[in-house]
């Protein structure tokens, strides 16, 4: 999964937008999440193909509903 | 990934009722998507923690948008 897909991209802009809006580190925001504070660095770069519960983990951590990610 | 977790399942089973509502059956939505189609056939019974880029396969065969998996 190097190469950098549009949706993961989107994805990562997303997670990131609302990241900021909840006024939240990445360090913070992988604390909630359970999931490792590069991983969420690499999560807003593009650089993985997050799995669905993944997704939802960071979903929960930032208060959001899974859909709202993909708005 | 063998337990079957809550997100998992929701999924699945929402990718079987828009897959039913649309009147493809698992192989026809496994070849407009470009996955397996025994592939689909563990998405729909949550045995697999399926990722970003083939839940977007998925969307786009099924014609929806990705956060109409999600509702």
């Amino acid at each position: 999964m190097n190469s950098k897909k549009e949706i993961l991209i989107k994805f990562g802009e997303r997670v990131r937008e609302i990241r900021k809006e909840k006024g939240l580190s990445q360090e913070e925001l992988s604390f909630k999440a359970d999931l490792h504070r590069t991983y969420i660095g690499m999560i807003e770069r593009a650089e993985k193909n997050i799995t669905l519960v993944n997704i939802e983990k960071i979903a929960n951590a930032l208060e959001v509903n899974i859909e709202e990610l993909f708005l």
